[in-house]
């Protein structure tokens, strides 16, 4: 599948945990099922809202290959692959394309700061040894590392597979930066949920986001809006959905959106710690904003 | 005149300089009236741009009654007013209240960091003395301090003339919460110019600026572009001034709209050291952007 | 007199304001008077304590003239000069040398962020038409630009009289690169209260401080305990009037030190607005960490 | 063995990869001797500097086994046992408990930033599980968190096994608060190197660093004039380490360290990418500044 498909709203998975903090594979299944009946163009499993980082190996392996094989190409599905080394990165990302992933999400985590150096050779070495594209993702609030805008065209510019770009410091210049520079060719997404409404009239394909999960309507109707150039009423959208977007950024897409399914009738469990389920009052607020959208 | 008459293009005035160091009166005659027939909606000197700080008491006075009996009431004027004690400001915003201001536009400038609590009585002090409705300024990139949007809405809420609300710290989500936390009653006003598209997208109602004095068609066609709906049009306006937005935001106002007005064939001489004019790299660049732009 | 004598604790003077907000210069001089009995080295006024951004240029004069007079040679005198532009800072230097200051002070303080080339200007300017020393003032927290070591090195050797630095970031390690990058022989002065301690451990040659104004007979010990070599005890004599020095600095020094000196004896009055002076829960703490030490 | 007995330097190992990238625990022996034999008073495994977080369970646990039979209790071992999850940090923590070691190192590394809340509980849910000392370590440059010293105090007075506090932000004033809120009952260690000095004289009661791979007698000598009181000799030994000290910060401990321990005769591998070595141009720098230290 080529690149182009990826657009629109990308739904992100939370991992769901049984009581004793196994995985819930079922409930994982519904999680998706409710995702694609709400409309999402694009599934993406194991990011940040997914837990990746906290899952072992087998239990990330068996997480890729459930939702691939419970999506079974009806929409695209991107894999967030991440690891502190690089071996291990590459290693998942050949896992999602052997199971079939249509691409992967890179991170550039670590627990040392990497220089612009390091990085490079980080994806290029994923990228010379994987067949399916790869979207570069720029969040230095979970990841400690902040790519430039240069060192990003760089990337892009260097590595054939490297041909998305999800960016989340809510820093609406560097979506410029990236339009600038590449004549308006470089596919970028946003990943920061309050800043949906700009992002796309500077030129995102896409909105990477865990909010259809719990308002699948709002943010396919904010798209749609946004296609048909109808941005009086596209305002209005996001404005309505944006306590909801600003509250599940706050508390942590975990911990926020599975009390938020836990509210809407699907048990998914709490995070794993040293991560933590939402507060009986964050439980509150939550309650009424997603009942002052109904 | 009310408040609600003060949108759009706010086209900031620079100060200009002779050889000498002195103030050129004649010169910024020109150049306001290069404003107003470039088709700006309201006109604002002494601010950032126009060196209000780094003015005697006396210039900071000539400049600002020059200037309303220059404009004479062809469209709206907004005085920077903003001095380093509560009294000085209070004393600027008289005089431009008694020469005819339709506004003043005051900014938290201090040494010391402000507490929250002093920055109210700040804007309490001259509020409750003054007949003409202060536009509150927040740009922490100059004054080192950081109105949050609680501050802000406490004192638009208590100052009943302090009516708008202009936004410089280029975080969209100010303007979101601003927006939401008032209904959308409260006008504000964008003065990050390489936000300008998606300020007017989040709900600004003007776009407060020194790019009038080098590119006035362009900033009002993406005004009228914007106002019409016309999103496509907007966007490719947009990113068609950017690199000179960009341009003179990081090479300081004040030296890069002075060079910009020397390379269009006005002279209003160099800023007031420790100020410095745009070296000959920057002319050239200026020059090639100004260039494509035509 | 040369730069070598100027050393110890540099005892920062207030300036007090009577009932109406005028200047009382009676007061001033009780409050010199308390300095030097209490032993300071030197003494400065007009710095951030002095609340010398917040007079007019006469009142700025008069503080200065007033001050001279007062101490009238028997410490030194370091005159903070730093104005918004460079004529003002140079008008204000040649009035202090004029007025027999045995150095001046000078941050670079500003509106628009200042290049490191308009940085360097702005000290040449000044210096070349000086016969005084320059010590030059690091103090981001309230000018906002932050000079690099780099560009402070750069500066001390291309400007005969810029023979000294007080550097107040409250980080150690800049006064580790200026000892090192002039091999020991660049006499550094501290201007972070907390870090007093640790400054003459790394070298530093002084401490510019206002808490000479309530506890000189703790901060002049602690110099006498470092500079023979008692570090037990200088340690135990830090560690002891440390909440005064967080309390002062935290509070902002012209409010709590004018509150401090109320508390002991000397009316001062209130800091100039928006600066406000202590309030009754700041002051009731202030008075119990001044009977702590007792 | 009591907590007591842990102070002085605490000497980081690296963990040595052979050329396919695997461990290389003869390597890891010969370093460990040479620590050893160089004086240091303690011993600290898997560290930022031992790539811990780089390397599978398997790998970490080889490594924590092989570093305390080594050791062999001739002096204290810390085991660094953080991990992503509360589970896998306490599995780690028991397992160096049942291997003899004397304290673990806990440093809240995560994805998501943790809530203060989080960060108690992840605490206290190992310190319940575990029969030694926890040293407690603050590092938000590698972890991405920055514990408030309210939140660590909260921490100590409440966790009966976090006895131990190591300080790695550079800011001298932690320290001081540290000293201050637990009157001066708190043991706290420094973990910035080109704070040596001060951490000392503000009372760290040891120094965890990775510098004696390499210069083992200059930090010891430092170590040693500190204990004596010898202020003069412990500011000259360190001004004269910190050009070696500020290079290994600079350049990533595991890097720097590998490069220098190679230049020194031991060769101990490559960091595991992301993480690369140091480039023949650090290595120069780095053999001249070992040079000079000869």
């Amino acid at each position: 599948m080529s690149t182009q498909s990826i657009h629109g709203i990308i739904g992100y998975t939370i991992t769901p945990f049984d009581s004793e903090g196994q995985l819930d594979l079922p409930a994982l299944g519904h999680s998706i099922e409710r995702l694609i009946d709400g409309g999402v163009h694009a599934i993406a499993p194991l990011g940040s809202t997914g837990e990746g980082a906290y899952l072992s190996e087998q239990e990330w392996e068996a997480v890729a290959e459930f939702t691939l094989t419970q999506v079974d190409r009806r929409i695209p599905t991107i894999v967030s692959v991440s690891d502190l080394t690089t071996a291990g990165t590459l290693r998942r990302a050949q896992f999602a394309e052997a199971h079939g992933a249509d691409a992967v999400m890179i991170l550039p985590i670590s627990y040392w700061k990497l220089s612009d150096e390091e990085i490079f050779e980080h994806y290029r070495a994923v990228g010379d040894n994987l067949g399916i594209p790869i979207m570069l993702y720029n969040n230095p609030g979970t990841s400690g590392i902040d790519m430039s805008v240069d060192l990003i065209m760089r990337i892009v510019n260097a590595v054939d597979n490297v041909t998305m770009v999800k960016e989340s410091t809510g820093d609406i210049q560097r979506m410029h930066q990236l339009n600038l520079r590449s004549q308006g060719q470089l596919p970028f997404y946003n990943g920061c949920n309050p800043m949906a409404l700009e992002a796309f009239v500077a030129g995102a394909k896409g909105w990477c986001t865990a909010a259809p999960n719990l308002i699948p309507d709002l943010n396919g109707q904010l798209y749609t809006a946004v296609n048909a150039g109808q941005w009086d009423e596209a305002k209005s959208l996001f404005y309505r959905q944006l306590p909801l977007l600003d509250f599940i950024l706050r508390g942590g897409l975990p911990s926020t959106v599975k009390a938020g399914l836990r509210l809407t009738g699907l048990e998914t469990g709490a995070p794993r710690p040293p991560l933590s389920a939402l507060n009986a009052e964050g439980c509150h607020r939550l309650q009424r904003i997603l009942d002052d959208l109904r």
